[in-house]
């Protein structure tokens, strides 16, 4: 490569020669990525091959894009874009493309530093952060960073400016208003809606709360799925700053907006890689909160068999790192250290999930549901200062109570554009539904979150508003034969039988110990 | 995923309900991987996502696949097989094709193993070669693993380990003779074409050398590039046998064969990252040797300033593991540290490199070409005991002067299919010729291998087989403003531009310095 040539650095305006002009051909395909193609023997005569890099110019966009070879599909002088980088250069047919050689990124280098060892520095990670939003870097080379990272650790100087990066890279509500809350679970629980029960009770305290949520990407709903079903849930930034002017809270999609970006990005290769390098978890969780400008945040970490942190010590540890990271950072974070082996709630799925909200939400509900958001919700009351320390629980469940909780949800609703007078009986439930009986006496040992989700998403949830599982019991209960240990909700007979032949993997006795355990 | 129910690992062979035929349509575009394209919305209804890896079953054989999405390209029903995966399926147009959820592939759990620090045992090493075989690991988390055996190491039990993984993997060449001889150089160095010398030294000493080697990945040839200027080097393993049972010797391109097959995945991810996990080369560089026979074979590592390794330290090092890794394998292994810091031989490029070596075999040439042959070979006749300690380099010479070699040379060629009358004068060199003169006074300080190779592949080596760079200078020279010190050769004007436009890329400071070094 030409390019390489100028070991030095020196920045190139002379087109190198193995530049060359193409016009576009528009594929009409989703790549999954910035992807190409070139003519097969025009492309290897200026020495690209496929996977290379390389950068397109297009009326004075630059973006960079992966090479696929053609002999066929595209000729001489052609460049076929598949639809993600058509869009993003906004290219018609036939419109003039240079195709560039790409230099060695710079990041490149921080990558094969934190290989080695080395502890990288603010403008090293920003630079790798930079690169990470200009598509510089491939996914195998993310993949080594985050092994890197994962098996080298994180400084707290290191996360301290990888949370600053990634908040870089993305946009920033400035509310202009104070106190701003937020809250961030680890994960890891069935139904745990527990968000869209403290951010009215918190609004209606008078305390900011502009909380972002994800959809669901494994689970059976994600909060943005389920408030969803209630009210629109995609902004843009400056629109949910002016519904949290007016109401103090909302709960919108953080994927529609343009916060911490860069995690994204780090996310698409983390989460194939089941690799969640502790640093980069911190980072990313942070970034987020910083984003909105949060002030104090509440962590909440479901501990316990099959949530994602095992034990009290290491949720503890967690715990810690959020703690000192948030002061560094100009957050005051409290943890919450919680029971994560069991479902939170009734109802697994959107709409199943927003009936056990508005049952809270009316003063009655599942208990363990009502509880936890209580004490989430009061939390943040003591944190702030808004109530003594101590009080907040009863200050939350008083809340709620008084029925302030709901005119506020209903508010926050209207706000976001969904219908504030909806009903328990307008909400999405599947009509095919099927009962899981319990086959022997005995007492519950243990709900399984994962086969719960793995049945409602088989079901359907969360495309399917009206589909998922409603617990009939819960841990430490006792069944006699007959009894309905829960039901499954589907919208067609067909994902029903689906949902069905989910459960039936299972075992029976299997599914008798998961959900009954020993007999007492 | 419904797969993934059946957590105990059970064989599911009832296909998951997520499960769908398709109809074939041939997509023309090399890929650079298995790679489908999907109706999107069809596929997402079934859980599949871009760049989810599937089963595809076509007339009883099961491949796996990444995926693309379409809305457009591909309707219901319909999957879009590119290139490389229509080739391996034998699929034709509107075959039918099942599309199957994959489960998580076993190896996986060994990739996070290596990354958490244990040690892998045999088992579990074939486990992972198997899957990257079988494709079902994709780049990223191939890339992780490269990047935690770098980080972390491996064993020496881990790499005999995966050297006979490796060889598993691939085809054998079993020859019934004896002794076979091998050689392997560690890079970096331009010209150094010594297999095309010692192969016929030790084919006409009586020893067998079944070659292979590989074209240029990076440099301006690879001895498959040059020795295929004068003989066919594509062969069935069956073919290269047949040649060598016949002259002893052969020069043939590796990548024809399925010797060591697991390597060439594992070199696509190493190569970009740059990451050559010392286990990792060590276990490939053995296989190789491993998979043809060899019983005794020379590790030639050049260094120096440009070489691959930097000193000798790192040189011996490695070396020692080299033999001490040979004997567990049964390999006998002698190393030669050797110097890299400069070009081997006058010509870099296929055409002149084949002169050079008609040189040499013809009793003059190159002196540093045929000293170094002269060496490796005499290492060989040594280490099987076909001549004495300390008389191989001279019975190595003798080979040279009493014509064998030639002889031998010529035979190879035509039993590999070549003109076995061919003159030096046959030779493709370029018409347009370019000489680079000296601008002072002075003496060669060091003739930079990076820069040699960069102009010969802008001059268009290997592709054009008669470009590339003529060396009329070396380190050490005593030089005069206005004398030669080097010929660019290239066989169009154009190109012959390009190289030079590649030259003035350094600076021409750089230019005297690289060349020239300091006058004294």
């Amino acid at each position: 490569m030409v390019i390489c040539l100028n070991g030095n650095g020196k920045k190139d305006d002379v087109w190198s020669m193995k530049d060359y002009r193409c016009r576009a051909r528009l594929i009409g395909i989703v790549a999954g990525g910035n992807i190409i193609v070139l003519n097969e023997q025009e492309a290897m005569a200026h020495d690209i091959y496929p996977s290379h890099r390389v950068i397109l110019r297009c009326r004075g966009k630059e973006i960079i894009a992966k090479v696929d070879l053609s002999s066929d599909i595209v000729g001489f002088g052609e460049i076929g874009l598949f639809t993600e980088i058509a869009k993003e250069l906004k290219a018609s047919e036939s419109e003039i493309i240079d195709v560039k050689h790409m230099a060695r990124p710079a990041s490149l280098q921080y990558v094969k530093d934190k290989i080695e060892g080395k502890e990288l520095n603010a403008e090293q990670i920003e630079v790798v952060i930079d690169d990470l939003m200009e598509n510089k870097l491939s996914e195998p080379e993310l993949a080594a960073f985050i092994a890197a990272m994962h098996i080298r650790g994180l400084t707290h100087n290191e996360i301290i400016a990888l949370t600053n990066s990634i908040v870089k890279s993305g946009d920033v509500l400035n509310l202009g208003k104070s106190p701003i809350m937020d809250k961030h679970c680890v994960g890891g629980v069935a139904g745990n809606r527990t968000t869209m029960l403290l951010v009215p009770i918190v609004a209606a305290a008078g305390l900011y709360i502009p909380k972002t949520s994800s959809r669901s990407i494994t689970s059976a709903a994600g909060t943005a799925d389920t408030m969803e079903v209630l009210a629109p849930v995609t902004f843009e930034l400056e629109e949910m700053r002016k519904i949290v002017l007016k109401t103090n809270g909302c709960i919108a999609w953080g994927g529609a907006m343009n916060l911490a970006a860069a995690d994204d990005k780090l996310i698409k290769i983390r989460h194939p890689l089941s690799l969640d390098p502790r640093g980069v978890l911190l980072a990313s969780i942070l970034a987020k909160k910083k984003s909105v400008g949060a002030q104090y945040a509440v962590i909440d970490i479901p501990i316990g068999r099959g949530a994602k942190i095992m034990d009290t010590a290491a949720a503890q540890a967690l715990g810690n790192d959020f703690i000192s990271l948030g002061k560094k950072l100009g957050i005051v974070i409290e943890v919450l250290i919680t029971d994560g082996s069991d479902p939170i709630g009734n109802g697994v799925g959107p709409g199943l999930e927003c009936r056990d909200v508005f049952e809270v939400l009316e003063g009655g509900g599942p208990m363990d549901l009502r509880d936890k958001s209580c004490l989430l919700a009061g939390t943040m009351l003591e944190m702030c200062g808004k109530v003594e320390k101590g009080r907040g629980y009863t200050a939350a469940s008083e809340i709620i109570k008084s029925g302030k909780a709901l005119v506020k949800f209903r508010e926050i609703i209207a706000m976001q554009g969904g219908n504030s007078k909806v009903k328990s009986s307008d909400l999405p439930i599947g009509q095919c539904v099927h009962k899981v009986i319990a086959q022997k006496t005995g007492r519950i040992s243990h709900v399984d979150n994962k086969m719960i989700s793995n049945v409602a998403r088989a079901a359907g949830a969360p495309l399917d508003r009206g589909a998922g599982v409603y617990l009939h019991c819960e841990m430490g209960d006792k069944v006699v034969a007959g009894d309905t240990l829960f039901e499954i909700y589907a919208e067609s007979e067909s994902k029903l039988d689906f949902a069905l032949k989910a459960l039936e993997v299972w075992e029976p006795v299997e599914l008798q110990k998961v959900v009954l355990g020993n007999l007492k």
